[in-house]
């Protein structure tokens, strides 16, 4: 069945914007008794029918819907520095939504060779992961922060993933299942010593994912991988 | 230091061939006396002083020599169906060379959009990722293989990950140890009825890869994350 992804939905009808109607009419050529899949990006799942195919203006009548939608059972949030090459970036978006994120921080380090972002196209390419992998819950992309004004956000139990040598522990060892979790991911020339220290002295605990060298977006798909898998 | 795939070492000097002379000496303008790393793909990990920069032959002696550098504590074969859009598929290759990965078979499925693939290209993906990520083994790359053919091969702990309903495991419950898997994952499509029965014939076990959604190039490389996650 056809997903729409709705996040203004009220009541139970629901009308199509300009573009999802033509998609939905002149794209998917549905007509009046069709029936589709909506996900408000808040839990919400939806089926509803097509009352009216216009093509500036589906008209849908909401037949079944559910809340809570496969509710994740813990939170996971990533601040991780944009790579130079926005693709990998992106490509990170799309995989952590699959396998499963609820908010991202794009971080701006000292050692950042990208210091911005585009919110709005990012965003994009996060909802259409959402309705690919029909996830009811759509992650929350925050606006870049610096570092710095990052640590100073309040936040559960927090890790950094860094490379420098030292003490380390692994998620495995410190997390509490079910918990609300934090995790800076640093950029390809890694945080800088000084990016540590002051993490250490926010009781950010040093973390280490596996011994192989990753890429900045392989190593946060690796902390969200583990954070989901030891969630299981 | 800069670092040199070198497949073909042997003794304790090796001459770069054209390509990597020029770009030693021209692009990293490296002179005599310099260091460099070689890896041989076969688990060689070395360090080498260049003796002749000449811009087609440089020349290279090797000072140190590892063998089994980082060597991996277990096997892992993953047979998956190329996608569509190849560019998910060099994807998978250059992560899970990354995270951690032996062998990679194209699988050529009932329900595959690609049936072929490129493989001199794929594998200089491979072996770019390889050089980033510092690895001494070269993971191995076959040619594409029919599914039923495929089923053929001897192996081990032999797994599929099919999306259709069913009673499954984990990969968690199931894998023994510092093990030899096979894990077979399916196209865009998913495998047909008629697969998943041939594969069970074969004594492959239905694995689930937990509740979400995932395309083909994510729920290959979450297979991968799993494996290595779990020989830690």
């Amino acid at each position: 069945m056809h997903l729409f992804y709705t996040p203004d939905i009220t009541g139970d009808t629901y009308q199509l914007n300009e573009e999802e109607s033509r998609h939905c009419s002149k794209v998917l050529r549905l007509v009046e008794g069709d029936r589709v899949q909506l996900i408000d990006g808040r839990g919400g799942f939806y089926t509803a029918e097509i009352t009216d195919a216009h093509p500036k203006r589906t008209v849908l009548k909401i037949t079944e819907h559910q809340q809570e939608y496969s509710k994740r059972n813990h939170y996971l949030h990533i601040a991780v520095a944009p790579t130079k090459n926005i693709d990998r970036f992106e490509w990170f978006l799309e995989k952590s939504t699959e396998i499963g994120i609820d908010e991202i921080t794009p971080l701006i380090c000292e050692r950042s060779e990208r210091k911005d972002v585009k919110i709005e196209r990012l965003n994009k390419i996060i909802t259409s992961a959402v309705k690919q992998s029909l996830k009811a819950y759509h992650p929350k992309l925050n606006e870049a922060c610096s570092f710095k004004n990052f640590l100073d956000k309040p936040a559960k139990e927090k890790f950094i993933a860094h490379c420098m040598e030292g003490d380390k522990s692994t998620l495995s060892d410190k997390i509490k299942k079910h918990g609300e979790y934090t995790i800076l991911i640093g950029p390809e020339g890694d945080f800088s010593p000084s990016e540590a220290e002051q993490a250490l002295l926010k009781e950010y605990i040093p973390v280490s994912l596996g011994s192989s060298r990753l890429r900045t977006e392989t190593a946060a798909l690796q902390a969200c991988f583990e954070i989901n898998f030891l969630n299981r």
